[in-house]
């Protein structure tokens, strides 16, 4: 079974499906984040109910806790946590030089202390894909070194060769392996563009079955991230998946589509969610504001979700004032919701050709009002 | 329409319908407790999924936040929180005793400090009333003085005194007042048969439409909470529903039940819940118990939940221990469909005439092992 099927092209703007052991995947796509398996405060019904096809998982995480033993012992993550779709998983290599405490790099793998209980950990190619086999999930990648942005070019290159060395072994450790997994390549080579071209080259030369680009989203100006992307994607092969990692807020999701990206993730829908801010068709808007103190409207009055269907700006605003549990929950499935009915939109458009009037009407609506800040590597959801 | 039908009994227990504007209570019935506007971490199809019938609302807390009147001038507290069923208020009196700064109490009323913004606020009998007309509620409830027990007899009677005219100013303001709300009287008395002969007398001279039972489950023993029950339950008259207010622990309200009483609230399901004790056929079980770590049964067997369908101990304990959101969902969820299914069982063996049977077979269950603490005052829920 081929990997990924491309259906339509609209411009640069692809119209996709990705095929895993689970169900297909239409592309474009946006994964809502269940970092330790599970997207916060919402259920696997939930999810459904949002339009979510696939959710990411973060190895880094239960590997931790629960750890992917008892995960495997009991029949893997898709019963762990109810979720019967795809599950993409990541290396675990961003969060361990993100979250832990580093204690050791070498050609080996990474020594680090667990950020849960200081516990001294070592992660190798070998053992980042072991756990993902452990996790049964059906879209996995390698380990990679992650840099933060800026970065010289010489500490870039040679984080690089060293991304592409572990990839040799983490393919050699998932052939030896189990499984229907398929394995992603990451393209790293950070803001310049002879280790970016350098990095597709050697990565596509392992004919794996899709790709990521990593190292944006990271610090970078938003301008130079656009056009990384653009360079990633205009040099993959176009019979693979592309997954844009950690990307983005709605406005970066349309702009990566239109510059050929198939995949995402981010937290943001669910961690802005938490902290009051709701996305509509009309813009962000933070809820705990006075203004919504007597608002009887919807948080989105084009949004079908439950907290749309059944609850006005004011009721939202005071279990937020109220620290009520019930508002994150309500909060999080609108703007999953939001985000899911905006990849639908895009999947359309390019099916009937109109990508480019969608793009421009969004742009117009989204460019000044958009202006939330980006991932936060601090932030344990990441 | 008369506010209450009895429709069968089996011993003391009884098996009737509350008649409200929004709808029919069978009872024995339990409320779950929304404080705040919400059942905490729960919707209103969360609610009825569980089998709920009627919610408690908490008069102080939405008084002071949002506020009454922008309740009302968002069409009342039911669609203020998408909650269709009847609604059932307190008078605020509990929680101005227990977790205001009570500032000065007099024949006129109770000044208090918020404890949300610790502005000065008033509490008389005539603004607890319209309070409560404000907010919409189906049955509602008079201002109170509330004693923690022990009291002086004394005291005691002065209280009773105070809490019995109150009472007579809240029935002149509800009789001027708009609406269909029916309200309850409440029998005070403290733990002196005495005294709660006297409650009874009084109280039910003013042909209410119900009676709740106040002043227990504030820290006297439980066997003298059963008797001033059996006591109170066997004076009041059998054409008015008999409410127990903030009881209990599955037990109590088989206890309860057995003495005559039809309604009850209490936080205990969804507080529990929050702090990782779930209440099953087996008893209760508190599911951050390392013993869980891998375990693969749902939470119990018998139990037709969301939480139970979809997930394991081990997938719930996982949550805890990483303090994920969904963790105190499911819970609450799983608790409440506990507490509502015990109700649905009360009603049908009471129906059936096997009341004694399901009483004792439940006694040898629960006895020993329900071991919970009762209701803290101190905590905001309550």
């Amino acid at each position: 079974m081929e990997a990924f099927e491309l259906l339509a092209t609209d411009g640069r703007a692809r119209r996709g499906r990705i095929r895993t052991a689970r169900g297909d995947v239409e592309t474009p796509a946006f994964m809502p984040v269940a970092t330790q398996g599970t997207v916060k405060s919402l259920t696997p019904s939930d999810l459904v109910a949002a339009g979510a096809q696939m959710v990411l998982s973060n190895t880094y995480h239960l590997s931790l806790r629960p750890g992917h033993e008892v995960i495997r012992e009991l029949g893997g993550l898709h019963r762990f946590m109810g979720w019967h779709g795809p599950i993409l998983t990541d290396s675990g290599g961003f969060q361990v030089f993100s979250l832990s405490r580093l204690r050791k790099i070498g050609e080996d793998g990474v020594e680090f202390r667990s950020h849960v209980d200081g516990s001294l950990r070592f992660l190798s190619p070998e053992v980042c894909i072991e756990v993902q086999h452990a996790l049964g999930a059906d879209l996995i990648h390698p380990l990679d070194e992650c840099l933060a942005h800026p970065a010289a070019e010489l500490d870039t290159e040679r984080s690089l060769a060293l991304t592409l060395r572990w990839l040799r072994r983490c393919l050699d450790a998932h052939r030896r392996g189990p499984g229907a997994a398929r394995l992603f390549g990451i393209v790293q080579g950070g803001a310049f563009e002879r280790l970016r071209r350098r990095a597709v080259e050697e990565t596509c030369a392992l004919a794996l079955d899709g790709y990521a680009i990593g190292g944006l989203a990271v610090g970078e100006p938003k301008a130079l991230m656009y056009d990384l992307t653009e360079l990633c994607a205009g040099l993959l092969p176009p019979d693979r998946p592309r997954y844009l990692m950690g990307v983005g807020k709605p406005q970066d999701l349309v702009e990566s589509v239109a510059r050929g990206v198939d995949l995402f993730d981010c937290v943001m829908p669910t961690r802005n969610a938490r902290n009051g801010q709701a996305f509509t068709a009309e813009g962000p808007l933070v809820i705990t504001h006075a203004r919504f103190a007597r608002d009887p409207a919807p948080l989105d009055p084009e949004c079908r979700c439950e907290a749309c269907g059944g609850f006005s700006r004011a009721y939202l605003r005071h279990l937020f004032m109220a620290r009520e549990l019930l508002a994150y929950r309500l909060l999080s499935l609108h703007n999953l919701t939001f985000y899911l009915g905006l990849m639908a939109d895009m999947r359309r458009a390019i099916a009937e050709g109109s990508f480019a009037a969608l793009r421009a009407r969004l742009r117009d609506r989204y460019e000044v009002q958009f202006v939330a800040g980006s991932n936060s590597s601090a932030d344990p959801e990441a």
